[in-house]
């Protein structure tokens, strides 16, 4: 697939235009998001490596500028594409960070047209991936001790969501994925039980249990609910006991009242001498589902977290925006209604616990003790370091978790950390604002 | 990407299973959408072309094989992997068809274990790609006659999903779209105009309207919200006098109460002896606004609709399902609370108007007068006909949508055409539950 090309058409437009007329002077965008979805307390970022692939081998490819000859775009244009490549400054977030509402998540410098070209790719990238390793930080938060699966590949919208779902949810902390090829592509842990069709292939459940034992040892936990839950957890354990299995062994409860049903099968499984087997729920579940379990202390060892988490099913996207903030020496600023955006290149300074960040002009000093959010992550359109592990991700947000107020852990109503705007900025703001509404937005 | 391993790890578990007891009878597996989300009245299939293009070339890749063996999978069942393609026969409804709840849209048939592995990938396309057809479906039928262009690239999941989205709304009836690779791959028309950062990059607003009148006289878009959107149109007024502008011309709003706003601009316009110029809208839109604005009369001519479509914003998934509904000769389904499957391959027969459609067996003959719903699209797991065109789904869906009565149209408490059982079928499924419960779940 044509990187370049992965574009919205303005994108296209605008920057033909500024090469041009030789508008190269250095702008700066900012990408953040600009509210909260309902109900989240904060925001998980990711995203980032992506992007960092994509920009460094940005460049339009011969079929590229043939079609766009073709579509219309004159020769000078397209002999300017040819030469184009990604060199800009980045300075971002890394993923895993908890990031609000107004912080900038990426910030682009460098020639404006190369800086505008790449909108719609980081964008999309940081919203989606935002949103999902957001969803599966609540899942992880609202778990407790409940070991977390990725079921998600099914129902994420095409494949390659699917990986960043596996990805992303390994960050929050899941302990392992049934997508094969993420956990191939990541290095993470696959695991997968067996489905109600295998049971049905079969004269009988129990013949259904006897043979995967026999053929997956590895692999043995027995779905009980195709026909009956209870009888079906009594037949496992009737299986276990004639094949004499041992090792890692569970049952998967899949409908039916997870928590009233866990407790009775908990309770077949004890009565029977076998406290080792565990407990395996799924069937749409979600942080809401899993703060349940823990409330009603329903016995379940682990869980497949699936559809809901992998298209982040109640907020499915988020707010983001990604804005020129400078261009030239001058600090820009659009007034939309409702769409204000802050002028300049920023700063975020966090303090823990993460009680309020402070957003600042990039060339502010921190507040004592404050740590600065976004770090240099591209200079001249090169990465300044190796890609990240999923480890130091998982490892960074979890930092930043136990550093959060527990309000605004909240699945419901939480109270979202204050962003401040630093005296700096704020003066900025204002001076901006005042030299855009003297001039007037017509008269130019 | 591998193909194979694009799948949950237990399809491979299972399959390995089939593979080495040598269990090859046909087996058919029907992928169907239990229950309709909330106000919709009905869906628009879509995915299939997909699926067959992954059917057709399904297949583990050395390096697949080597990395399952290093995972434990023993050599025997590496081997058997090895030598696996797609044979089954698939009978599809095709894309851009209406369908409604339990109505099959794939069915699969053929050796279990190549059947079963595949219920990843048909689940994950089918999902994703009806429920965001279905939604740009909605949105056309709401917008009257205003022309609708896709906007969602950036805020998809992802970049695959963004192509995919372009071409689920083209099937639907869209115009045009952003999306600069999903037009040059699909041949789709490509539409933009220009971005708030353009306007800021110049001294003025009027400057930088005309700097992109001249560079771009083929695109004339003017964006006019960045300071105030009624000076903006005003300021559009004068650059179209100035450079004596003439073609395709047309003012964006973005912000604001776009029903008031459009109001206006369009009298602005027209006041200026300009009625040529289009109005354009954007900014969050979906099928709820775009009813608004027909209801109020607002005199838009063209509008993008980007993330609420491209996500599906209020189903961004839907209850979807793969089952297992025969194997061998004996008809099969599973009890499972909340989750009864109808057993045996099955056919939907449909009337126009589209008041009641017949589920049926597949083996009985439809009511008169009736079309069936599923046709061959796969024998031996080769194409019976080649790829379709955007344009014969477009036309395929319009025609259902004309059939469909105006209470299933409803964007709001549509009235669900109902789906009836035929008699053939309903005696099965009596005949498949008595012997299962006869049987018990766990005494076999």
């Amino acid at each position: 697939m044509s990187r370049a090309l992965i574009t919205d058409l303005y994108e296209l437009n605008m920057a033909a235009s500024y090469l041009r007329r030789g508008m190269v002077g250095p702008a700066t965008f900012s990408l953040f998001v600009r509210t909260l979805p309902v109900d989240r307390g904060f925001l998980v970022s990711a995203g980032l490596e992506d992007c960092l692939s994509y920009l460094e081998a940005f460049a339009f490819e011969d079929e590229d500028l043939a079609w766009l000859a073709g579509a219309g775009f004159p020769a000078d244009v397209v002999d300017a594409f040819a030469g184009l490549r990604f060199t800009c400054d980045v300075n971002a977030v890394p993923e895993g960070r908890v990031v609000l509402a107004n912080e900038p998540i990426i910030e682009v410098t460098g020639p404006i047209a190369e800086a505008q070209l790449v909108e719609t790719y980081l964008l999309n990238q940081v919203t989606f991936q935002t949103a999902v390793a957001t969803k599966a930080a609540r899942c992880r938060l609202a778990a407790g001790d409940i070991d977390l699966v990725d079921f998600a590949l099914r129902r994420t919208h095409g494949v390659d969501a699917g990986m960043a779902v596996a990805r992303l949810s390994a960050i929050a902390g899941f302990a392992a994925t049934s997508n094969v090829e993420a956990a191939r592509r990541f290095g993470l842990r696959a695991a997968g039980t067996m489905a109600h069709s295998y049971i049905e292939a079969f004269p009988s459940e129990a013949s259904a249990f006897r043979a995967f034992a026999q053929d997956l040892p590895e692999h043995t936990t027995f779905l009980v609910d195709t026909y009956d839950t209870l009888a079906g957890v009594t037949t496992a354990i009737g299986v276990i006991r004639d094949l004499g299995l041992g090792g890692s062994l569970g049952v998967r409860l899949d409908s039916g009242d997870l928590v009233a049903l866990s407790g009775e099968a908990r309770r077949l499984l004890n009565d029977a001498g076998l406290p080792q087997v565990r407990i395996f729920a799924s069937g749409g579940l979600d942080e809401y589902e899993l703060e349940r379990f823990v409330a009603e202390g329903a016995p379940i060892d682990a869980a497949g977290i699936g559809t809901k988490m992998g298209v982040s099913a109640d907020a499915p996207y988020l707010d983001s925006a990604y804005k020129l903030v400078a261009f030239g020496d001058r600090p820009v600023m659009k007034l939309s209604a409702g769409k204000v955006t802050l002028p300049g290149a920023k700063q975020v300074w966090r303090r823990r616990p993460i009680e309020e960040d402070v957003l600042a002009r990039r060339d502010e000093p921190g507040p004592a003790g404050a740590e600065p959010l976004l770090v240099p992550v591209m200079r001249d359109g090169r990465r300044v370091a190796a890609p990240e592990s999923i480890d130091a991700a998982r490892a960074r947000l979890q930092g930043d978790l136990d550093s959060l107020p527990a309000e605004a852990r909240l699945l419901r109503r939480p109270v979202v950390p204050h962003v401040q705007v630093s005296p700096g900025l704020d003066e900025r703001l204002r001076e901006v604002t005042e030299t855009l509404r003297r001039a007037g937005s017509g008269e130019g």
